[in-house]
């Protein structure tokens, strides 16, 4: 018997959503696809939400994700960044919400200390490990992909057991 | 021949959101009703989110708008409540696009302006402009519905044509 959790690893962003789909069965780590939803500026503020709104929704019912690692992004100063990223968050969480999934948040930190084993890790240096640990051939990208792959990562770390059992 | 046009005002915010219907017909305004969706902070981040886009689609569902007035809102220096709110309105204003709703974003003064003929009104002013134009008997509360009742009226005076031809 073993067991396989599959995990949604997003990166929000009213421009570019990052996403990634991990699964976890043990020790072992693979991912199943990644990719990034990209909103063009010149499209309402509304219909950009429901554009990044459907397609987590598309992903989550194609890889069938029973939980979300997301990152809790610090903006420093920028009030413009925090709200318009906050939009883009509401709008992925609402469709994480719809499907039932279990969502785990994280600080920079965090993910970069379940990725490299330091929380002042270099972005280089975690994209560099999303590539190994999760066995690919090359960075993912664009960079959001490789983020949203690294909040998954983390999940697994930091979760308690919630998959599914199969044969 | 007179022309009906239904407005949604929303105040959007992570534990209230406020919401107003108003119905225009020429310079007539009426209100068809008020509430505020409330979400207990002990429930998960997204479970919040996923109540205030499922609330706001109930409201456009049973009222039909063709529109939304949306406040800009302006945090100062709180990240954190700007990351809040963005994310609550981003859920609002995912159940907007996904019914097709038109947008408009007013800033404070403008929706001041349109309230109370100065840009630099009191939140009193507003609110008990709020209950005259709308001939209500007491102002609306709480004041997320007063505000969200504010934002539809503001976009009754900034918005061009776009309703419905009745009998």
């Amino acid at each position: 018997m073993s067991v396989e959790r599959i995990i949604l690893g997003i990166d929000p962003g009213l421009a570019n959503t990052g996403w990634g789909i991990v699964s976890q069965r043990g020790a072992r780590m693979e991912c199943l696809a990644y990719g990034c939803v990209s909103t063009p500026s010149q499209l309402e503020l509304s219909v950009r939400l429901a554009k990044i709104h459907e397609q987590i929704g598309a992903v989550i019912e194609r890889y069938a994700p029973t939980c979300v690692g997301i990152e809790t992004v610090w903006f420093g100063q920028n009030i413009t960044a925090a709200f318009a990223t906050g939009q883009a968050r509401g709008a992925a969480l609402v469709a994480c919400a719809q499907a039932g999934l279990s969502v785990g948040e994280f600080t920079p930190k965090q993910i970069k200390l379940a990725v490299v084993g330091t929380g002042g890790a270099e972005k280089d240096q975690v994209q560099y490990m999303v590539k190994q640990l999760l066995g690919l051939s090359a960075v993912p990208k664009p960079d959001h992909a490789a983020d949203a792959l690294a909040a998954a990562i983390c999940y697994t770390t930091h979760q308690g057991f919630e998959g599914k059992v199969s044969a």
